[in-house]
């Protein structure tokens, strides 16, 4: 995908891979670029291992500057051949430059280095501690023995379930183990899953007491991501947090962009009362700086794009769960939905240009992986019936990898869909996960979105309108609302909110309303009829008031009390007891970017004429006289 | 970009050119694809020239689809191949498909036989002619004057100025000539420019009956491009009408979607009166629809995609001028702006996939050909005050073709921008254009939207809202508004519509408006107060009212009259006087899209508090008694 964002910018690239048939080398003939094809030395891909020093070398050679792609390389003879080719070496013997730098790779390359340097950096991250050997306690024909007291003092202070975790080589869960107890046959199953005996008797084996670390079990309630670019001078650009969804430890889903949880017992985002939960920054704000100050302390070699995987804990914090050096998964959605992806950044940062700010172009975009379920699934994509047939008639984004051979958890290629709101997007990567087999094709913790649930008709997990009214008595009156937008095929929530009675849940719901996805919330009230307003006074978003006819004053008061807000806070305000036209109006509004809605509306509107037409003969037909007018 | 659309989807792509180092080349190596790559026969690129059979046989026994990007083919040869190998050729052996078929190619090769094609089948064109060869004026020493008498008929018929145009190899503006009048010199220079000597004494030189033919010359007011993908199985799909802007006869500028032209005397939308002119389809829908119609008309084996470049009449007809039978620049900008590019609709339709329905994602986009205005000019567009680093600046897609040499007008590449408004995207093409040389440096016929003309300080060519009152004598109420959008930076409109007074003007107002770009509607009015109402019953778009005061009621008439709409039509109501909350509705209307005005919503609330702040630390300073307030 590197080489793919380079060809259309004509930037040579030359790939050092194993294998001859590697994707890299399909997607670009660097021998045939005009400026390189005449020379003595065109330029050409080198077969080779990432890790062996001369075959580093013979790329380094024909290059300006060198970067990688996978963490997993051999830093030392990288940084041997980046001080070698500093100043001389290189295609144009004047030096090349290796981003992001070796010494930085070294530290990613070690997890519980990685979390030293971020926590010496005041980076939150969950609390650790190494798990070291006890040479008091070693025995030659049980070596693990030795790293029981280290991990039951983790244990002692951080409680169970403990996470073990490899410091080197992991990634996709793998050197990961959850330790469910104390017990010692539970530490001596989680030793021997981490430090498999081959490991032990190899001559280069690392000592045991380099081997692991203890994690606080994090009960997050969303895995989130932030792909952060990195210049040559320093700037640093993130991307827009996004929700990740695992299986088997793999990203599977993103979810773009990230949207708070919704507690699914009051239905209108989740209750928050630390501090500044009510006006503080949103989650996205804060992962976006979070995963910035992350990579700044990484310091000067961190240039390039890096993958910044975070948890999301239930009171709304954030921790940093670990760094890839590299373009990630988590950011293959920025190909169709950025004005720059995470390779055209990577390439910039790389090649000392300047990063230009990020835009997200769509509403919202989600990306699907597509994991080797079986050493056969790369021909099961491709059948009829299949995924990518699926995708095509979806009109999504196909990314096949090209790669030789499939196996069980290998990732076979990507598909990202856009769409006009998160529930379009959830409902896409349903569908396309709906061929996959067994549990691949249950896409969603929030899967209740895909059907609707019997008690819960006028309410979606992922809204682009949302309605509130004061009092259940407003229920009749706001009804209609309710109904014209599931005409529309817009999805909405419905709920009680009211300014005098539950003044700092309206509060919350107002201030986070536009964080959860909401576009056009919809108030109706009665009386003082404060709540439009109010809620009007607590977000930037576009707020209908409907002034509800309350037993006196035939409902002047609600409507004066709507309509009349001071400059600088609007409420759009519709005619009394009126919620049909405040749905439309919030159609409206969003068919200003929903070429769908657009041609919906129109099509409403000729229905009305033709409504209207209808009367207009039958009164001709049977006469005034005789016409008789439903109320 | 062909190849770097297949090379996402894994698709093996081999090339037919004769340099060696061609663009197409460089994108790909499909010698390493798995699939091949151990063959005895691994795919490879064929070096030789377009209208060489033996190539073009060479290259059919490695595929199983054959296309063109380039209609200037040896249909013969491409037609000879193709008979060959309908049913044992290609890769497999068991036959290949040419798409789209040689036929379709020979006839669209022929710009003449191209026109009768169409004229025939119904599609509009400019009325034209053929221009035979009078064998009673023939004289051996000038040849040419057989062609006269033909010319001056068809002068006589369409009068002048007159197209000229050469039936063959006809691109780029090359082999069209306006001829000014039917004086022999004029008419001598036509034939000579058009019928070059070197021409004539060729052995394989066409008859001179079949070089020329004459098109009534078409006063157009923009031109108009739509790229019409069509499957195996005939469907079509269109993708939006753009307008084409061209210099020297190359196109140089796309801006997508086409907006209709504006009237400069009234600045809300030319003035059009003939038949279905109100209530009619508007141009984009009436351009999608004659292209679908003019690629329908090629027959069975039009399959792929289509250029289809129309001329758009000051009384909003449409002619189609010229069909391109592949990949198009007019099509560029779907690459970053549309779920599926052009590209990728070529690959579905001669790969019998079927074709998703196409999204045009951002609300603008806009690409700038990167024309070769000097032999130099592949280096200058690479300098660091030059184009390509301002698009880098700008966060545009980048495209540099990779071409071995840079001629005058070469097209060496092209940046496509994504905005959030037509404005948006003509500014960022202006400041793109800006750094290029001479004429290259003015983008536009709308320059004036790039520079604030001391009479039009409100109005932008481009409006994302338009304001309109009723009478001048609401203007001192609604002239906040227009105040509001210029803090916040939003392209607007400001004119008089009155609903009793101007009635046509206003159906035509609001009926424009969203073709028109515009995506929020101001409308104040006092007393009756009929104009918002009226204006919303004739648009889907969301039309925020503003009740103006008038001399009687205190300005509740207005408020009453606009917001008691009936059911089914909303209008946006807001307080009596205040269009300040108008304009602030709108931006909070725009910014369910738009990021960047949420953000200056947010610093504008923060405003409106700091400045309570400071009122309550004045009165706690200075007291209450001696605390004065300024009305």
């Amino acid at each position: 995908m590197l080489l793919q964002a380079a060809s259309p910018m004509a930037i040579p690239v030359v790939v050092l891979d194993p294998e001859l048939t590697a994707p890299a080398k399909q997607a670009s003939q660097p021998q045939v670029f005009p400026a390189f094809a005449s020379s003595a030395a065109p330029l050409r891909h080198v077969d080779g291992a990432f890790t062996d020093a001369a075959k580093i070398r013979e790329l380094a050679q024909q290059v300006d500057v060198l970067t990688v792609e996978i963490e997993h390389v051999n830093v030392a003879a990288l940084k041997e051949v980046a001080d070698e080719c500093a100043t001389t070496g290189g295609r144009s013997g004047k030096g090349i430059k290796v981003y992001p730098s070796p010494s930085i790779i070294g530290i990613i390359q070690d997890k519980y280095l990685q979390k030293v340097h971020l926590a010496e950096r005041d980076v939150p991250v969950a609390p650790f501690l190494p798990i070291t050997a006890d040479s008091s306690a070693v025995s030659s024909d049980d070596p693990l023995a030795s790293l029981v007291p280290s991990v039951l003092e983790a244990g002692e202070k951080f409680g169970y379930p403990l996470m073990l975790k490899s410091r080197h080589l992991a990634y996709d869960g793998k050197g990961n183990f959850v330790l469910r107890s104390s017990s010692p046959s539970d530490v001596r199953a989680a030793l021997e899953a981490l430090v498999p005996a081959s490991s032990l008797s190899s001559p280069s084996a690392r000592p045991l007491t380099d081997r692991l670390y203890a994690e606080k079990f994090a009960p997050f309630v969303k895995e989130v991501a932030v792909m952060v670019a990195r210049g040559a001078s320093g700037e640093t650009r993130a991307y827009p947090a996004v929700e990740t969804i695992h299986r088997d430890s793999v990203c599977h889903i993103v979810y773009a962009p990230l949207r708070p949880p919704v507690d699914p017992k009051n239905g209108v985002g989740r209750e928050q009362r630390g501090e500044n939960a009510v006006v503080g920054k949103s989650v996205n704000e804060r992962a976006q700086e979070d995963a910035q100050k992350a990579i700044d302390a990484l310091g000067e070699g961190a240039v390039g794009v890096f993958g910044v995987e975070m948890f999301l804990m239930a009171d709304g914090s954030l921790l940093l769960n670990e760094i890839a050096p590299r373009p990630h998964n988590s950011g293959h959605y920025t190909i169709e939905a950025c004005n720059v992806s995470q390779y055209v950044s990577h390439l910039y940062a790389i090649l000392s240009l300047p990063l230009p700010p990020i835009t997200f172009t769509p509403p919202a975009a989600a990306m699907l992986n597509l994991l080797g379920y079986s050493d056969s699934a790369k021909d099961d994509f491709l059948r009829p019936d299949g995924v990518v047939a699926k995708a095509v008639e979806l009109g999504a984004a196909i990314h096949l990898y090209g790669k030789a051979g499939c196996r069980k958890g290998r990732k076979m290629g990507h598909i990202t869909v856009l769409g006009t709101s998160d529930a379009d997007v959830r409902t896409k990567i349903a569908q396309l996960a709906a061929v996959l087999p067994g549990s691949y094709a249950e896409p969603d913790r929030d899967a209740d979105i895909f059907e609707t649930s019997p008690h819960k008709p006028f309410s979606s997990n992922h809204p682009l309108v949302s309605i509130v009214m004061g009092s259940d008595s407003d229920l009749p009156v706001m009804k209609p609302a309710a109904q014209i937008l599931t005409k529309f095929g817009v999805e909405f929530e419905l709920s009680i909110v009211s300014a005098h009675r539950t003044a700092m849940r309206m509060e919350e719901f107002a201030h986070k309303a536009e964080e959860r996805g909401v576009r056009v919330i919809i108030a109706g009230a009665g009386g003082a009829a404060h709540l439009p307003g109010m809620v009007a006074s607590a977000t930037s978003l576009p707020v209908v008031g409907v002034p509800v006819k309350a037993s006196v004053l035939d409902g002047v008061d609600s409507l004066y009390s709507i309509v009349q807000m001071p400059r600088g806070i609007p409420c759009a305000t519709v005619g009394i007891n009126n919620s049909t036209n405040a749905a439309l109006l919030a159609v409206r509004i969003l068919s200003t970017y929903q070429p769908r809605l657009r041609k919906a509306l129109e099509d409403y509107a000729h229905g009305l004429e033709d409504e209207v037409l209808a009367k207009v003969g039958k009164i001709e037909e049977i006469g005034w006289d005789a016409y008789e007018y439903k109320k």
